[in-house]
């Protein structure tokens, strides 16, 4: 079969002849119906090199897919061949007190996981391919009725990093309070649309870029504001001084986290979500009293199972645009140029 | 000033003239802005003789109110004359540790409260009048922009009601979960409206009558069911056979709560809200595993300032019909025959 | 090998001699240090008859299981031969969103668990033996430091039963609140311990027999009051008046739940855990205001977990008689006579 | 009468003779059985000067306070002249939705409160003295059965101020878990007791004095550890691996925040108690996945009302210096000489 491999660190993928995967006990095959295109994975091509992570090249690309039950391994049960499924993508220990509950993400065993601290297209073989082996059954979610792979691939990232971090704030979230949400790019919007279908707050929005803003309103924000000096004031003044119950920075620069914290109301929550590799230095002066600072790393499957229900329900709409396998390189490239709308997915096999 | 006064059990009402109220220390004297009629008047009127409730007649009609701040005693602060408020009903002790968290409507020190389990319209004067004393400046929520006393008056009960039972089942409603709303009237068409603004969950109305099962549709619900031997088995099967998480019964008959048990998820809630007078024999063979059922009763001050601004954003709406202070018999009459859409409301006072 | 085994419907279980099982892919066989001896299995061996239950007769007694991984099949991973492990009783289907989260006690896809609503020793082989097959590995729990098969076993069962029910109430049992424990058995005690060791609260044990109430004191207990007509009143009167914040009925009959609804507080808990066939009038008029009841059964994995911990750090202590695999009939029979103190255990090999 | 007055920044306070306070509407005067010396007083006398705090001498000291209700002004229900109190000492405006709560320390009207971000001894005239004016009743928390108001005084401010802190932690601690508090001293100690008292987690207790281990050992701590570079590695081991589900830093220097970060658990919490003025750079890179990392300051009311419980039944002792109000300097120097062995309290009236 074909996949879209990466060789070697610092490499651009080729698209290569492998064999097809066959499962062992437990484990399943999927017939991939779509992958994500992901901006980590142009991190991984670009930046990456040896010794940097616990795991490298070669490997299929492609952590974001739904598809199809393949092949199921001995003893694999609780599906059925041709079950249209997603791929729970962070694959931990499976016995840990973490993976018990399926937040594989936080895995407290990850060398006894199938690669430590990653996943399909994570150091094993991705999505990017006619076929991709998974190593338990526990990591296929069946597709709720009403949607298909091609929708679903991409809220297995890009929807459930946001909601797992949005979800933790519900308690803070009752009519009355505010959102903030930092950078309106491929989870913002995600993010704001979650905000809007699963509780009442109202939904402030912040962007440097104006058609960034437009998605906001379109996605559900009461306001969309354009970053700047005056955005922490505006912010204040439009929740009558108190500040904003939770702050969502889906940017994670110095800047926004600085934004966040002048922002923030005492109690709220301020949840680093985005990479952007930013600091902020906490303490008594520097963010309101009581105000919990936390990053937070992808969700679990549980919370995966109701993201793809909000989706089926058509609460939860990613905007995508389709290529072929042997188009994976140009999704890549159009990705990187910043000529893509919406989330790049790659479609090896129709149904 | 003009009063609606129940002068005796089992008598009408009468609007008579009684002397304007001035505040003493801490209190506050609100000029009416609008009253609801309750059907729990009706009872009142009708049904309660001398010895049952620890409180009765005469006293001025009115637990649904909202108005302006026209006299504040001395000590009585946080609030400006001529501010619009709405009146919180359940006046507790003040001090005991359920009161301290504005959950007046189970206070543990009933003798030391103004009137043991009640409050203005419930045994000491309500708001059917000019001017309403509120023998503490805690019972008033300032309106939020956007909402006058006649939209607010209705919400202090018919809304704050519902939004306390759902509020406190929404750990349990993520998506991909289901409510089940039991009696579409003033109450029920409310719940619908706060589980859709509030929570992503499924909604199914369940009423006798078609008219209700269109408002229902109206408010928001995704199933709309009428009463009878297959209501239990279809909840069932829109559930995927796992039942309903949420039931709020807004009837509370024999029957209706029977259907609650025969519909509730394992791990679910079933909340008896509707004093219908029904009961449910509980035991392990009758109800799921673990499904917790509870009355609730009214709700708390910090539910009331969320569900005001759950209103002000538009994000709920009871429909009203209004009446002046002379036509008060006129909107008890009409509430009581069953010609009224909507709650009836009582203005005695233009702003 | 050798197995205690219930062949028939109304019968005695017979020692008898079984082929040893083997492990096929996933499943692991345990070489049995400790079986519990249960009261439900006397009901198992006196009550039931064909039709009752979704399982039935011929199998291998023993639901309360411990020892030692003996064999793992192909594909079993997370353990290794010889560890020292717990059986986690209710088996399910392993991949709903209740077994998901490791609460198999209320699986939603009965039928495709190993056997409806059972599990080891409940219609499928139990610990009753000198190994017992186990299907699964999640069902496998190591044993902590300092815990042994004999100690362990009672703890499945006997511990986890009580810890659930308990710590779904730990939110209402803050300092200066009060929990009942109705029933100082087996159950009872343990729930005590755990009570005492998991929170501040007050506890107050009722039970009929003297031995009972002076062990809940040795437990743990602050007060120990006798049945009878002043027991409900005399709670209130060491509350303060406000009632339980939690009753944990371990008996569970008609008595016993009027019981607790006499003395639980407003917004409080009633739990039934024990299977004594009785049934509240649930309504407004007969439990207090927003007092939530409900039935539990048994625990979760995470919660087994737990209640390992807490044993193995001397916190929790079940007094235990152990008797050898050819005189199991004789452990049922003194359990059924009342002549133990303490749990039965089976010991079939010694470490 | 005599108070213990601050008359300008950076000086000694002095002992002078004021008026006796008499109570407006809504007030209370407190008789003082006791009130407690702070380290914070100290910073007060020797650290700051005009315009660095929103209010400023003279004001009588003393902010950790109880006694006996002596009068009571107009309207000023709930409380009988004479009943034993504590005084809760965070005073917010009453109104906002945090105060409505009894969470005082996060008024969101400072401006409305009776001094901004202070109270009695802090800007308002204080405890140190025969009698002090209390703004509401509200602030007064009659004292427990068992309770005298030198017990009670310290608890108010040392014991409140973890409690607070480890009160919103509870659900990160059930058994299996484990907590580190960072400086056992005065609010150290008494945070491993209210650990102990109402939790089953594993306590590490970290200082780098060796009689603070000696104490830490005695309050209940599993371990007490000295501080050095060793100590996080140490806590890795001590939790297999893990890391602390809980670090309660009450010193708050940059080193012992890099220790908590050092030694938190993915999900936990690292809460900032002490005011050492540290800074903790975080980020993706420098705190473990989702550890919450807040500040907290102070405690609520309905937290000082179970505090005063804990202690009541023994569960909480703070070990206490007394002293006559003529000996109040004394005191101070004491504590600032480092003399003192527990909680220097101040004694104006013997019951």
């Amino acid at each position: 079969m074909k996949a879209l491999r990466l060789r070697e660190w610092k490499t651009e993928p080729v698209l290569t002849e492998v064999p097809q995967p066959r499962p062992g006990p437990g484990e399943a095959v999927v017939r991939i119906g779509a992958a994500g295109a992901c901006h980590s994975d142009l991190h991984l091509m670009h930046e990456f090199g040896p010794g940097l992570l616990p795991w490298g090249p070669p490997f299929t690309l492609g952590h974001e897919n739904a598809g199809w039950v393949h092949e199921l391994g001995p003893g694999a049960s609780g599906l059925e061949v041709g079950q249209a499924v997603a791929v729970y993508g962070p694959w931990g220990c499976g016995t840990c007190t973490r993976c018990l509950l399926g937040i594989e993400t936080y895995c407290e065993n990850p060398d006894k996981a199938p690669v430590p601290g990653g996943g399909g297209g994570l150091g094993l073989d991705g999505g990017m391919a006619e076929f991709m082996l998974v190593p338990s059954t526990r990591h296929l979610v069946p597709l709720p009725e009403g949607l298909d792979p091609v929708t679903a691939a991409p809220l297995t990232d890009a929807a459930l990093t946001p909601y797992h971090a949005i979800r933790r704030s519900w308690p803070k979230l009752p009519p009355g309070t505010t959102a903030v949400v930092i950078g309106v790019g491929g989870l913002g919007h995600l993010a704001v649309q979650i905000l809007r279908a699963t509780t009442a707050t109202r939904i402030i929005a912040v962007d440097t870029r104006e058609d960034a803003l437009a998605l906001a309103r379109e996605s559900g924000a009461d306001h969309a504001l354009p970053t700047g000096s005056g955005t922490g004031p505006r912010i204040r003044e439009l929740t009558g001084g108190r500040g904003a119950d939770a702050v969502f920075d889906c940017v994670g620069s110095d800047s926004t986290l600085a934004l966040g914290a002048e922002s923030a109301r005492s109690l709220g929550d301020l949840t680093i979500i985005g990479l952007g590799g930013g600091t902020l230095g906490m303490g008594f002066f520097t963010v309101p009293y009581e105000v919990s600072v936390q990053t937070t790393y992808w969700g679990s499957r549980p919370e995966l199972i109701e993201v793809l229900d909000l989706a089926a329900r058509g609460q939860l709409r990613a905007s995508v645009t389709t290529f072929g396998l042997d188009e994976a390189t140009e999704a890549y490239r159009r990705l990187e140029s910043g000529e893509l709308t919406g989330r790049a997915v790659v479609v090896p096999n129709r149904s």
